[in-house]
């Protein structure tokens, strides 16, 4: 086994303590504020005449549950390509999604479903939240590997509140369109985590240079994730947008975006690969920015061109910012990105906001009919333009940014308190500081010595 | 490679004799009594008048498949931890299970759904019949890598029977509510399999000590099944309750008490370990404490908070559980548990059950309104008192342990008949007994003789 | 790290340009053909008056989010079985089936919903699109690691206009019923490739012998694909039937016949094995069987013992299959499959064929009563006898086989151009030609010189 030193007792106490806190007043503030809503409610639910087949959970619950998978298998098996960082990719997956989703339940209900002094829960907000933990989960994997387990739950305690509230603004105050979240997801939580890895800069983290790649099994393992988060983000996109013809059309147009972004994965993958081979790290990450590229518009009258347009673009896009721009972030801009946010998230939420923001500027009433109310509800009863609404979605991009890196900035300040406990320069990408990590084949070892002592 | 006996041909063919014996006798009795219910029978669904919308299938098709994919992904991988035994776990799980669910519905078909000399088969036989799968495999984690096919389909072969009649004198009988079998399921598996485990006590176990661990990529690999279980528990504990607020509540419930076991297992892991080193078995396992824990109570008006502090205390409890129990369960009980089933199953089992007792005695019209009569519909007919439906659940809780205690014993004795093929003391956790194992590395010996050949 | 020859500029050029080709076509013909149906439109579905639970998302997604999980989680990990070609077999899937599925929507579109100049789409189009792609899969399964993705994709180009073809001969002009796709996807597909690796026969494959097994966690990678595809298969045959009884009996079946397969498959493969033991071969691949050989049943009156003799048999077929066909294939018609098509879905699909020809014949009125109508509407109208029916089924078979060889030997062709880059015979199965190959264990060679270091 390798380098394994000793922590203080306050060190080694944090995490735990750390946790009690937040789960404990996470639980007091739902004791106060977190009730049943009229869905989930035995006495409100059978007061008054309606149907079982009724219940938002026949409309939403298995996109839900679609979505659950992403969070946590998909986001966290993603991960695993580091070589020596599974349990923490997963593991710490695991811990800041149950943390975030209860918290966000929280900031969420008190922005959106406030009520009579009570924060209402259902379907929707267990959909929301899960969006909010992805977002989460976004920026941690900026700083993947470069921060212990303390930093990442005081980052969600803070990107949580910040997310409640771009979101607030956004869909709330503004009224813009963003159901699968190119902006407040995408956008929001990759520019958060790439403002805080600058602010987190480490000069000397070519020390831990040996761990960061890849091994065989790994890359593997992380196809787990990256398969379960294309397969299901259809209904990412569609999980919170209106019934009927909204859902069905944002999981259309999300399937034929997602495969178009396979394809431009692999030919821009094999262009500019040396002797014209694949990359994984490619194909694990670009081929799922076709999800994110139509976050804002896979719920509009995209048409299915438009959604392989969208794919093919994004997925091109996302490749050659693997190749080219992340070393050029890294050297010149010092933001050491991990997971390549950048490139999956970064690049194509802001792209897909943009194609949101043209998208709403393109709709008319001959295109969406009746159906205009339920996508853009202000242009049908006459309140904007749909010029009005591109210039609000437009508008929406600049405040994410802005909540984001404002965000970003305070969450590192935050994090480099000299109190947390933080992996040396030398340790990064690496399991045993947080773990108990077995080793790699035992079994093997054991057979040589059964061989040895047999022979 | 390691030891390879040789075995007789009588033993040989146990495995291939017994299940063509099973899967014959089973598919007699089909042909003698089972039949397709109004729901999939052609004729019967279409006779009279109904929406084809109303058909079962689409209120709980969903969360059958999420628990399907439970039972066969989730169990399966969790018990992949084993560094040597990664085919048996996944493997046995596929044919006991396989097994399990086509015995359970015959015999839950005798309890719950026998018309006219028919047991008549839906959603909801395939949903039963895969909860009796799930705790024939609870059972089969006490026992792990120390018992052979063989032995395990005859334990299945008995324990779906005592399943059957332990869920039908409670639900049935009793009329005890239990939606996601914190009594039935886990309560009855764990310690069916424990007392099956203390019958079978090896005291010359150490000979395999070096095997039962994990190592870097097994844990990865149960990591999957856990990730699977956590995320589709909701599913699991909603699949069977009543259709509207009754599914949405319990998935509700079971959701945040996850989310609350899940740090309270990282705080109390990171706690007791060494170093403040976060532990992989108590992550993969008293994460999903939380599930097991709102079992029963997931269904009532249990509350948000309620949820969370039950998680909580299961998931602290069951980290616990690893941390002082096993070690005195083996040495001063002489109870193997392999998987710890006791922290996972036995004790928030429990717990969960005298936490649906609680709940229940809690329970008010004013609390339930109209949907009373969905969950307890006995108060709500006042033929009990909720007090009186708190005692039933107790009771509930009694005969549960009485016949998994029973049953796990006739179990242990039928599965030490000498003439059953078990694997011995120094092969336990060795998939090498019961499978064709490659090698681990191949291509890597392959290469280096290239290598040398090229040298 | 091994041999690794560099490629002239043109073949490493192809996967680019044709990747950009083939989508930038695609592309075209969507803006040229391609519209949102009723169901998707925002105009349309607003048009008139319908309640949003009427859209046919909320009955068919669930079972489409299933059949995608099967096509790139179940059968890309399958084919990780191979040591060497976890990324070839993962990653080409994913880049096949892609593709695949819209040229698919494209080929489908004009044969079965074509309107008015317009190829309309929704939820059905995707469940066929993704169907064909499993068909494509199944014939990349026959010759995995012996082509490059150049000629998988033209492969897939060929194929998919025949599958559309034959799919359109027996669906639209014999009337043939196949929800499941016994023979348009499983014996089609099976069958096409076996043809193609006919013609690409490689004497010198030995070559390349050693890489074609697997190693131990390889076999656990492709034990994801397996439990994922036996999960879900109830929804695979179920996802086009006709609603309620139809989808509910269908996933009823298909249940039972799986379960049925996975008993008999343990029982032979350990018949039939070294000292008894089971083949994990056997297990990944023959279990699946069962879900093959109703695929055309499924959705008829097939009554549960039915489906667990139908099950049993081919399970059993198919073990046998790998145990004595396969070789026989190989040595004695030339036939290289390398991951047992001919077993998993050549024989079952034939014998599945031929079941739902036995099945159609023995409909009658009393069986089925007003259901007769959905399942065998020309049976129903008077059109047709069950006997004649039948007659069409096997006819449909005949067609399907026919297709599938003429299609095949055609691909065969087209691969064999030899512009085309293609493995050398000592480099099949193996990553490192088209993909950039981390090592094995770079932290270990980096521990030991750590241990170095410090020594």
């Amino acid at each position: 086994m390798a380098w394994s030193p000793r922590r203080s007792a306050g060190r080694r106490l944090q995490l735990p303590l750390l946790c009690l806190l937040l789960q404990g007043a996470t639980a007091i503030l739902f004791a106060v504020f977190v009730r049943y809503n009229r869905e989930t409610d035995a006495a409100l639910w059978h007061w008054g005449n309606h149907s079982n087949a009724d219940n938002e959970f026949y409309f939403r619950y298995p996109s839900f549950q679609d979505v659950h998978a992403m969070v946590f298998v998909g986001f966290g098996f993603l991960m695993v390509f580091l070589q020596r960082y599974g349990f923490g990719s997963v593991g710490f997956t695991f811990l800041l999604a149950a943390f975030a989703l209860q918290w966000s339940t929280l900031i969420q209900g008190f922005f959106h479903s406030f009520r009579g002094g009570y924060i209402l829960v259902g379907m929707e907000s267990m959909i929301n939240a899960d969006f909010c933990a992805a977002a989460v989960l976004i920026s941690f994997g900026a700083i993947l590997g470069k921060t212990g387990p303390v930093q990442l739950l005081l980052m969600a305690l803070l990107e949580v509140v910040l997310f409640g509230l771009n979101e607030f603004v956004l869909l709330s105050l503004l009224e813009v369109k963003d159901a699968g979240g190119s902006m407040t997801i995408h956008t929001f939580g990759a520019y958060f985590g790439l403002i805080l890895s600058r602010v987190l800069y480490r000069p000397q983290l070519e020390k831990s240079k040996h761990r960061q790649g890849s091994i065989y099994h790994s890359d593997l393992f992380a196809m787990i994730g990256t398969i379960f988060l294309w397969i299901f983000w259809p209904s990412f996109n569609s999980a919170p947008t209106a019934l009927g013809d909204g859902q069905h059309r944002t999981a259309l147009n999300t399937y034929y975006s997602l495969a178009a972004s396979t394809l431009s994965t692999f030919a821009l993958s094999a262009l500019v690969g040396g002797d014209g081979r694949l990359d994984m790290v490619h194909v694990q990450n670009a081929a799922l920015a076709g999800g994110v590229v139509v976050g804002t518009s896979a719920e509009m009258m995209l048409t299915p061109f438009g959604a392989l347009a969208a794919g093919f673009l994004a997925g091109a896009i996302s490749t050659l910012g693997y190749k080219f721009v992340t070393p050029i972030l890294e050297s010149k801009l010092k933001v050491q990105d991990t997971c390549g946010v950048h490139n999956l998230h970064g690049m194509p939420g802001v792209l897909g906001a943009l194609l949101g923001s043209l998208v709403a500027g393109l709709a008319t009433s001959e295109a969406y009919g009746d159906g205009l109310e339920r996508v853009f509800p202000l242009i049908a009863e006459g309140q904007r333009s749909a010029t009005s609404q591109a210039m609000h979605q437009l508008f929406g991009l600049f405040v994410t940014l802005t909540f984001a890196s404002v965000g970003g900035g305070l969450g590192g300040l935050l994090l480099r308190l000299p109190i947390l406990d933080s992996p040396p320069d030398s340790q990064c990408y690496e399991d045993q500081i947080y773990w108990e990590v077995p080793g790699e084949h035992e079994h093997l070892a054991q057979g040589s010595q059964e061989t040895e002592t047999q022979a």
